[in-house]
């Protein structure tokens, strides 16, 4: 294809680099290559938006506060579930992970790398622990998000709450065996770290 | 590489097209290739279960019965918080769609092709209504498993139940802007459709 040999030339890669790269991008919902016509990006509702990279991606520069929103949207819906799946599914491994995670943003705060892994930890095992396999294929997905959201909110302004009484509220009731309070603390710390983030005045608008 | 020598010799096909499709699987978080040490398939836990392609390879054949309990349970999750966001947000667009749809449905019951097709349309259409990009971007996971569901159901089984009546509870509590409605409508939907389907009664032992 002429168009291939040219746009490999432009980016100055060879031409197999080329094509591999625009397949892993089909394969992602992003472009799609059809010959003759060349290669064409997809509407946005074709990407696969919850895969890991193209999240990666998307979030990469300056977030899209409209987007980001959607996305708080999604984890509350989908870890607010997930934190009642778990008071009943936990094992004593599980509550280790969490109650370890929770002392690790304890000492390391979310101001550090360290600390911030850690929140990503407690997160991750309470999707594991719901013994759901396409759940725990999310948390891919939810971590990006974290980690995302948290480096935006720090670059704009320092951190206005302690994030640690949230996550011990849902630690506690998962630790309970408390579904119902799981979930509701689940759905409280996601709507508090949603506040935290600035949000777009007109995004319900532009629905 | 010897490793992609030979392999790409025993398909038969270019070591290009043999290269390629790994590239595409280790996108997809199938497997994982190093230099020297070659491609090695990954543990489930790091696949993108929920990507359109992996759904149905993984539901190609006969499907994982705990497995498809599981996405049952992430379905009734996604599918109930967007039938009640549905019921905020929707158009009359949406709704003209949903209706054709569940026309499509009783016109052509889902043992044909054009039936099942509207069955898949509607829920799409719900998943749309909520103007959330990344519950959008979760309709095709839906898709691939309605359609695996069906098809499998009904191979085991002809349809013991019509599916309509539960349908047009989800649609007019959508049309009535009743959100709560709409969630426990779409809810009792998503269970029912698990009990039509066989699942394992050791399935909740194994996590």
């Amino acid at each position: 294809m002429d168009g291939e040999i040219s746009a490999a030339e432009q980016l100055d890669v060879s031409r197999t680099a080329y094509r591999e790269a625009v397949r892993i991008l089909a394969a992602k919902g992003l472009v799609h290559a059809r010959p003759k016509v060349g290669t064409r990006v997809n509407p946005q509702s074709m990407w696969h938006l919850l895969d890991p990279d193209v999240l990666d991606w998307t979030f990469d520069s300056e977030p899209d506060l409209v987007l980001l929103d959607s996305l708080f949207e999604l984890r509350n819906v989908v870890e607010s579930a997930a934190a009642g799946m778990a008071a009943q599914r936990r094992s004593a491994t599980h509550l280790q992970d969490m109650r370890a995670a929770l002392e690790g943003m304890a000492t390391h705060t979310l101001a550090t790398e360290r600390g911030r892994r850690a929140d990503l930890d407690f997160h991750t095992t309470l999707l594991v622990a719901t013994g759901n396999p396409f759940i725990i294929s999310l948390a891919t997905g939810v971590r990006a998000a974290i980690r995302t959201t948290t480096i935006y909110k720090q670059r704009k302004q320092p951190l206005r709450r302690n994030p640690l009484p949230d996550h011990l509220r849902v630690f506690e009731a998962i630790a309970a065996k408390e579904s119902v309070k799981a979930q509701e603390a689940m759905s409280a710390l996601i709507q508090l770290a949603r506040i935290d983030t600035p949000t777009p005045g007109a995004a319900k608008k532009t629905r």
